[in-house]
């Protein structure tokens, strides 16, 4: 009953991280890894790795940079099969930081781009490869790729790259089902060689519909977050996706275990999920920053007024 | 980019009650039809008729009886285009509790039942019509019927009623877009003359995209809650709804305003939408009751126990 080329990575730490500055707690890692590891999960992603040249770490957490070292203590006498990865954004990260892949805790790298970075992505895709290490290709803000474009970079990425999967990024939480198929099935008609990834965003409260419209079409890679954390709206909540799966390696109760003791009180600490703002630039097919900002301030539940600022204008 | 056949159909008062023994005050339901109203959706369902004689009227607050004079009050002085609909149960109401519809604020009368007791819905459902009433069959449980007795419900449905649509009702959130794929298509089968309709609760997080698979599909009824309110996980957000929605008859705004000035505050003081236990009970495809029971307890965060006791046991 279930397909067992389904890859399952959580990517928690490092989505969440877009909330907080990646100011985790190494206790919260921890048992974020215990229970992603004791779950069976296929990948836990643990941050962003950048160059500190690049990126002050004045301004950000430790998850930000992911130093082996603190990787190490964050993982240190806990037992897992699940791989580590690790996000690196094109631009922000230098060749230096990615040690050969034998010296590191890290399995894998996953190149965040637009789909006008190409390039860039596939150079720096190549280098981790070479390196040892597994790769993916994660094209963000896919709902406002221009077709002519995306089948360039598609092209391109199957013949240039070594990538294991190739992700659909629905930064905006824009997409429908109609949309992931569409794309699904114009990654498929590209990349031949290496699966299709679904990183799913929940602004309309389909991150989880449009994943599992994902698997349908064919995607073997898919992303999700504990109690589904993130940026603005969050993710595909992983408790959803697992009890979805039927491959018996998943054990849903350590991730319920970890909800209640350490992602409840963090909720009430930090704020994602649905929430109109974010619902609201989703359907205008927008970066949640707006509403980001909107949810600072004393307005944050003005939602007609804000609606009406997203609402198209006359252009010319 | 609309279909035009498409009905909305707005049931926050009436499921919403589900979580208050239907204790609305008067301003709130007034406050809830002016948005609808401003908003253009088709029908507002109002509560439940049901008979003071059978159910207590110490127990349960007025829209569970929908008295003619309540509702009137509730709507009186609103320019208004959108239908008035009740929900009946099967055992729950007498032939006296219709009046004729030329003496009746109401236009539609919905009858609630499960498969086994079709006989009786369809009885209903003829009374309404006969008395001038738009009707329609919702069938509740849908997961949990059996082909074999489904297609005779809705093979007798089709022929023995005049209802305008016959409604999947996904009582326990466990259907999955393959589940609506199917229903719907079961359905039209043998639904020829009559719309196809979807209900669909949100434990998983598909309710919204469970009603976009129906739409797909072919359903021309559509249910959402305002803010997704309703019994336990609670329902499709019509504001969802009405942003996905291309008609440009529907107007978001006034449901933005009415969940800032009414939904917030309401949200603090009664508790619906994602809550781990309603996403077990429709994993499970189970009635969201123990876990409804569960929240009411100091326990009520305990997942994995939970999780525990809806876990299959031996049974012989």
């Amino acid at each position: 009953m279930y397909r067992e080329q389904i890859k399952v990575l959580d990517c928690t730490v490092r989505d969440g991280g877009l909330i907080n500055d990646h100011y985790f707690e190494d206790h919260f890692v921890r048992e974020v890894y215990k229970a992603i590891s004791a779950a069976g999960v296929d990948y836990m992603e643990i941050g962003y790795r950048a160059s500190k040249k690049i990126l002050s770490p004045d301004k950000f957490g430790k998850w930000k940079f992911c130093e082996e070292d603190d990787i190490k203590r964050a993982i240190e006498g806990i037992e897992s099969n699940t791989k580590l990865s690790v996000m690196v954004d094109v631009g922000r990260v230098e060749k230096e930081d990615i040690l050969p892949c034998k010296d590191s805790v890290v399995d894998m790298f996953r190149v965040a781009t637009y789909v006008k970075d190409v390039d860039k992505a596939i150079a720096l895709a190549n280098e981790a490869s070479d390196k040892g290490y597994e790769t993916t290709i994660n094209i963000m803000a896919i709902s406002r790729a221009l077709d002519l474009e995306l089948d360039e970079a598609l092209a391109q990425i199957e013949k240039e790259t070594k990538v294991l999967a190739v992700y659909i990024v629905d930064s905006f939480g824009a997409l429908y089902s109609e949309n992931v198929d569409y794309l699904v099935n114009k990654y498929k008609k590209f990349i031949k060689t290496k699966e299709v990834g679904m990183h799913a965003h929940n602004n309309q409260q389909l991150g989880y519909a449009n994943t599992i419209q994902g698997i349908i079409d064919g995607c073997n890679f898919v992303d999700g977050t504990i109690y589904g954390i993130g940026r603005a709206a969050g993710n595909c909540p992983l408790e959803l996706l697992i009890g979805f799966l039927k491959n018996p390696k998943f054990d849903l109760r350590p991730i319920l275990d970890v909800i209640t003791k350490d992602f409840l009180p963090l909720r009430e600490r930090i704020e994602w999920g649905y929430l109109l703002p974010y619902a609201l630039t989703g359907m205008f097919n927008e970066h949640p920053r707006a509403a980001m900002e909107l949810r600072k301030t004393k307005h944050k539940d003005n939602y007609r007024e804000f609606y009406e600022s997203l609402s198209p204008m006359e252009i010319d």
